[in-house]
């Protein structure tokens, strides 16, 4: 039995592949979208945990839609109104897949932002959708090519992620999420927010979502792996109830629901005391972190590379002078640190331009110095 | 934005509805596959959770194949061979559902018993399989049928669930399985082997899985929700190593990974030194629940209905005297009593015999009492 023509011509994930390599205790990785562990409430578990035993409930099989308490607690959090509803899934990544999987039929036209997370580009492929890119938006330049593109040709969605993108970290200006939404609402486009890196802002000013100029064309996508940890894999999917209705019969088939006492230790740590500054520090440390490498990459790589500054996300995206990125991160890996080169995040082979993507969230600081230092080694050869 | 067609000609599922329904206090509820919730390990867990703050790690992102120690307890556990592989999904549903996308392209014939188990109908058909069914194999009878379909048809995959059948609780004797692993080598059919219930016999002899003939040729589905429980979501899918390669890179891109606590919880709970006696309370409990309800039936509606004895499963498959059982079942839904008309687990309309699915697991026995008094009244009526 040979799997299907489409999964046979998608590659697996680079960057999975990358993260087994990084995995040596003598690799630093600046590769992974991962956390700090050293960041994960803990201490805001173990009330919850003990006390799950004594609730038999949490543990037979429930409603698809998810647990009931925690879809409140984010219909409240989150201001939704009555017309949207929730789905919770196994992390976002799942929201995603469902979503094209409910909508998504083969040959239907997704725009992206180039270059794009991976984890969309894979979902979109296996959807057999044809997939139409646009260079980023961040600067509200390319915004009159999207306006071309979106008339010009039959988009049925546009996926994007406009806080703290993933591979740039780029976040897009108040104007830019205006004009997306009127955009989509002119053209009937639905608008994709994929918001995982929205809760880690650790400078500038808190932007409305793209969603709330144009909440009857949009889905949001929101991940509690970043702000609280990644293992429990739960995420959010909001939208109108129509919408999440085809979503949920989708989820009814691909798994029934997502793990309920994972969904009860998630909302008992969302509602703890201490979670907010819990919060606070968890961004506290990333701030730092990020301040630390961006000054380290100042001092020793300015001659080979340089970067746009961000104000959240976990992501340094380190241009370079054209040179073959795949070889240079191989290099580094050799050099004991791991990086992602550009050239993963396009759909298309051309005309991509030189990067590497750095996380900053991950490491220590004495990791991220001596990361630093084995990285210069690999530019100076290469660049 | 609409659905995709795919989408749109799917029923949502009558069990989830008549579920929601069923959740009233009022209602007894035979519906369900619903493990009982008394019998939960909960003492089980108490010490897992408790330490599990402990290892942050598990919180982490990790690899799509599954916690590693849950797999190497498995691969020694269901001693299977090292050109064998497991994936750890989110339920046993997950496991089909990959299998469907990884394997299945649009047209491919999927051979079913009929009736069968709704879930993996619903599979079929969102990846637009052809399904082809064939009467049920128990009493060895259909094998010459089945020999007809599989070399007279383009048939790719069988699906069955040969230990105590959803939804007749039926099992195959040792020798449909080694003539159904013959047939399936004899026309290169994958065979899925869909084994919730496996662990669940309460009377008989363990006998060997059909895979076990056709180790090439099959995938095995294994889930913990009916001997642990549903609400972790937690099932595992084995078969030869490029098979399981095929279904990771689904996976990848479905969800990343299955959430680890839960896996490192159920792994804790397999190893406790009290898992025997837990799985032995069980069984017992499903046994005498059992018993009781066969009883009550046959006191108080052989003149209606008719059934054969099981050996272990969750349900007794109650056959009618011909009758609109949809019917049938809203009026007993009516009396406080929810039950599975026949004519959901079949893909067809045409020619289904009348039956009903009663579950017999997650009732106490003054509730199967009152369930099968409440049933008698809909019968008198209906039959």
């Amino acid at each position: 039995m040979k799997p299907t023509k489409t999964l046979q011509n998608m590659q697996p994930s680079y960057i999975r592949e990358i993260l087994k390599a990084a995995n040596s205790k003598d690799v630093i990785s600046f590769a992974g979208g991962l956390p700090s562990a050293d960041s994960f409430p803990l201490s805001l578990m173990k009330d919850s945990l003990n006390k799950m035993p004594a609730n038999a409930q949490l543990f037979q099989y429930a409603s698809t839609e998810g647990h009931p308490p925690l879809l409140e607690h984010c219909q409240e959090h989150y201001q939704l109104t009555p017309e949207h509803q929730s789905l919770i899934c196994n992390g976002s990544q799942q929201a995603l897949d469902l979503i094209a999987r409910a909508f998504i039929n083969p040959g239907d036209k997704i725009l992206v932002e180039a270059p794009s997370y991976l984890g969309a580009l894979q979902v979109f492929s296996l959807a057999q959708a044809e997939i139409v890119s646009i260079a980023a938006l961040t600067d509200g330049e390319n915004i009159s090519e999207l306006a071309r593109l979106l008339s010009e040709n039959d988009i049925k969605i546009f996926y994007a992620v406009p806080d703290f993108h993933n591979p740039t970290g780029a976040c897009w200006p108040l104007d830019t999420r205006r004009q997306v939404a009127q955009l989509c609402r002119d053209n009937n486009v639905t608008f994709i927010e994929d918001a995982p890196y929205r809760p880690l802002r650790f400078s500038g000013k808190q932007l409305p979502l793209v969603a709330s100029f144009c909440p009857e064309q949009a889905l949001v996508l929101r991940s509690f792996s970043k702000i609280i940890a990644p293992g429990m894999r739960i995420g959010l999917v909001s939208a109108k109830s129509a919408w999440i209705q085809a979503l949920i019969k989708v989820k009814q088939a691909a798994d029934l629901h997502t793990n309920t006492p994972m969904q009860a230790l998630l909302l008992d740590i969302l509602q703890h005391p201490d979670f907010a500054s819990h919060t606070t520090e968890l961004i506290q440390r990333y701030r730092e972190r990020y301040q630390y490498m961006a000054k380290l990459i100042n001092q020793e790589l300015s001659n080979y590379a340089h970067f746009d500054q961000v104000e959240g996300g976990m992501f340094i995206w380190l241009k370079l002078e054209n040179c073959d990125v795949l070889k240079l991160a191989e290099h580094a890996l050799c050099q004991g640190v791991a990086v992602v080169p550009s050239s993963v995040f396009y759909n298309q082979a051309t005309s991509q331009p030189s990067a590497l993507r750095l996380n900053f969230s991950h490491s220590p600081k004495d990791k991220i110095a001596l990361g630093v230092e084995r990285l210069a080694l690999s530019l100076k050869r290469f660049c």
